[in-house]
């Protein structure tokens, strides 16, 4: 084997491309290095394993080892690649014994990911403070939440996970309160799974509404279910500091008391891990991401980059963005490893498509939703907000159903919504997500043939309801 | 007022048309026929009512006769409108006390509907078996079910019902076995609703598996689910006869033994009402019925069709096609309204578009789901059938979802698809609804950006892994 396909970062892009590339090109090598222990672990199931709704931390794992090997790539767990040569094709690796070599590449794949961004907190130091960026943070929460002498090791069973740290958090006394600082994704997701384990929840959001991506009318209806659920919802609330000395004690705001937690989650964000390439020159863009092309390529020769570390190319503005979500990590790696075994595959753009549960109300986003983003595309945004019956109305378990649309002024063009309710709304966004990559109008979306059948959905399906309403005030009605 | 606008038929496709119309040109008459004393109710809410899921019947009107006068629209219950002359552009009308007179009309919108077909069988002279054609037909059933003496005379609770012939029905004995003729749609939700009565319900269909229009991976998995909750499903069983001299008593194949059944419900179709315009020499298509152009014209000057009785354009074949379905009825009834008015709007296309629920089974079809009716139109069709969960493996509730693509082999387009499974299925298939209507490939589809989060869809929603599968067939893997 010889011509090295070498991939930095063993999670869904980085074993994707290798898998791929594994299948295409079976007469090359592939290495792939993993810096830590875990690889190919279900990031977006840790809420709802610390929820107790997973029983096991291996039920998160997609991938084993062992698995990875008998496909025949040479995984290397341990093994940190730190520096990048570009013009001697290679990188340096330095192993969890300290010694380090030099791996040449034919070709190079980075994708190592992204990490919680802390914002201005100390959570390092305090314990009882967390941000939920990997399993072994994971791990430690389920076990700081659980009763002493109550916490079940097995739960924890992955050979990987830090034994040590989720020792001392199982011995701490449990929480009763808890603090979690951001109102996206992980804030909404750990204030339900935080209520599941029967805590005190109160949820700091910088903002005036609550999962900003989504818009106000999902954020709204969002904090009303978080609200009705017990979790006290602070809006305008910026947290300025975690206070306690060893152990949180309580978090303070810019106003006001401060509110006392034993628990405090800060999810303010991910930033891109772009290290391994500093110091080469690599154009970056969007958020600090890797600029990559329409086959993922960076400005590198030779070096591809993907996942959470990567730009990419936005459906509907067709200008780079970076927006780091599972599905964009596993297709971009899976496109790259088979570009490069020789079978040139376009990596895709995204849309933003993305889904939230919130207890039982369910949201789903797509596109340009929010009028600044709309106008730094150069759009004239025009939206429309409609609740409609999610079923014919006399059939049991009709809901009322958000759907937000938001179209371009001049043309018509459907460039962004949302959708928020509580029965079956998550799954329709893909409908808008589609019409959003087929460039329709809000006519044309106004006009499609969608399913009626009185237990799925009335006559006018709300995404009709939404667009006749939408072409209306676009007709100046 | 002048230039009447003159509508035949107080349904879905009528009744949009004459308030859209109304509220567009409010100086100009709109006059709507209805030969029966029923209005505006849903056809497709009756099985839900028969089961008892729906209390009562005027749950299932959507507009009263005083809300339509409300609205500026004269409309006139009990007459019938029985010939038209197109070129003294008059309608014949027939009162129910048997007076006649000649309506003059300036657009003329003929939306007479639809009739179940009885197919060879004597439904009108057995007791205790119907075809499920209108709202009398759905509470004689009601009332048929029920045992004597326990019948609740307040379901039927509309003045339009047919008060004696429930009556009737309701001093039967309850019946304890249904023979379902017909594995359609009505057959497959009456076998839902009565079971949920409590009776002993066999299903006869004539081919091999139920619900031809969704394809083989959707019927099959519907029969398994009526089995499973106690219907005994009979394909390949063509129902010869009804047996009974006054009352039903069972069913007579063509094969083995007659089945005994006290029930007998006929869902073997429906035919397009076309009888008003007999003798006009308008021209016909598809199904027989009266054929129309994009924006709801017949071949008569000023005289337009829609609903169930007329035919429309398909959004895959791009020719006409005959599919009575709720949603194009309403939709069409409004564009033509618009158009009568001066605003001229095209009825859009249709795509066949339709979800069924049976029992904890939901499925959902779109466009050319079968070999045949896809050669017809001239494709050349590739599918695949995968099965994938609906949510991530680890999240409760994921369940095996089968979905099936059908693409043209030389171009790659999706031509066709459905979906089946217990969660959350029937929705998704409005995915492939829009793809289908913006003409995307099969990679297009692979490529889309559709929702990944654990509660609601794996990273590769299950549409994305059937695209995938098709892609590799299409290549020649």
């Amino acid at each position: 084997m010889s011509d090295p396909f070498v991939v930095v970062g063993a999670d869904a892009a980085g074993l994707s491309a290798a898998s791929k590339f594994r299948r295409e090109a079976p007469d090359r090598e592939v290495v792939v290095f993993e810096k830590g222990r875990w690889i190919s672990y279900a990031y977006c199931g840790m809420p709802y394993f610390i929820e107790g709704r997973v029983e096991r931390m291996s039920d998160l794992l997609s991938l084993s080892p062992s698995e990875v090997d008998d496909r025949g790539i040479d995984l290397r767990r341990g093994h940190e690649a730190v520096t990048v040569d570009p013009d001697a094709k290679t990188v340096t690796v330095e192993t969890a014994d300290s010694n380090s070599f030099e791996q040449p590449y034919d070709d190079l794949l980075v994708a190592t990911g992204g990490r919680a961004s802390t914002g201005p907190f100390d959570v390092r130091d305090l314990d009882g403070a967390f941000t939920l960026h990997d399993m072994d943070a994971a791990a430690a929460i389920d076990a700081y939440v659980a009763d002493p002498g109550a916490y079940d090791p097995d739960r924890a069973d992955v050979s990987a996970v830090d034994r040590e740290r989720v020792e001392r958090n199982a011995a701490m006394p449990a929480p009763e309160t808890a603090a979690i600082v951001g109102g996206g994704y992980v804030g909404v997701e750990m204030a339900e799974a935080l209520v599941g384990r029967g805590l005190d929840v109160h949820l700091f959001h910088r903002s005036g509404h609550l999962l900003p991506d989504f818009g106000e009318a999902v954020g709204e209806r969002v904090a009303d279910e978080l609200t009705a659920k017990g979790v006290t919802v602070h809006t305008n609330a910026p947290v300025e500091e975690l206070v306690g000395d060893d152990r949180i004690e309580a978090v303070a705001l810019d106003e006001g008391d401060p509110v006392d937690a034993d628990l405090a989650i800060v999810g303010v964000g991910i930033r891109p891990n772009t290290e391994l390439l500093d110091g080469t020159g690599v154009e970056t863009g969007e958020g600090g991401a890797i600029r990559t092309d329409e086959y993922g390529r960076t400005s590198l020769p030779d070096v591809y980059a993907a996942g959470d570390c990567a730009t990419a190319i936005h459906a509907v503005t067709g200008e780079e963005a970076w927006m780091p979500l599972g599905l964009t990590a596993n297709r971009t790696g899976r496109a790259i490893g088979a570009t490069i075994a020789d079978d040139p595959s376009p990596v895709g753009e995204i849309a933003g498509t993305a889904a939230v549960k919130a207890f039982d109300m369910e949201a789903g986003r797509v596109g340009l939703v929010e009028d600044e983003a709309a106008r730094e595309a150069g759009f004239d945004p025009v939206r429309e907000t409609v609740t409609a019956g999610s079923r014919s109305g006399y059939y049991p378990g009709a809901a009322p159903t958000d759907v937000t649309l938001v179209a371009d002024r001049d043309t018509g063009r459907l460039i962004g919504g949302s959708i928020v309710g509580p029965d079956r709304a998550a799954v329709r966004i893909d409908t808008l997500a589609t019409a959003l990559e087929a460039d329709m109008t809000v006519p044309e979306v106004e006009r499609l043939d969608l399913a009626y059948a009185p237990p799925f959905s009335p006559v006018w399906d709300p995404i009709l309801v939404a667009a006749k309403v939408l072409n209306g005030t676009l007709d100046g009605d």
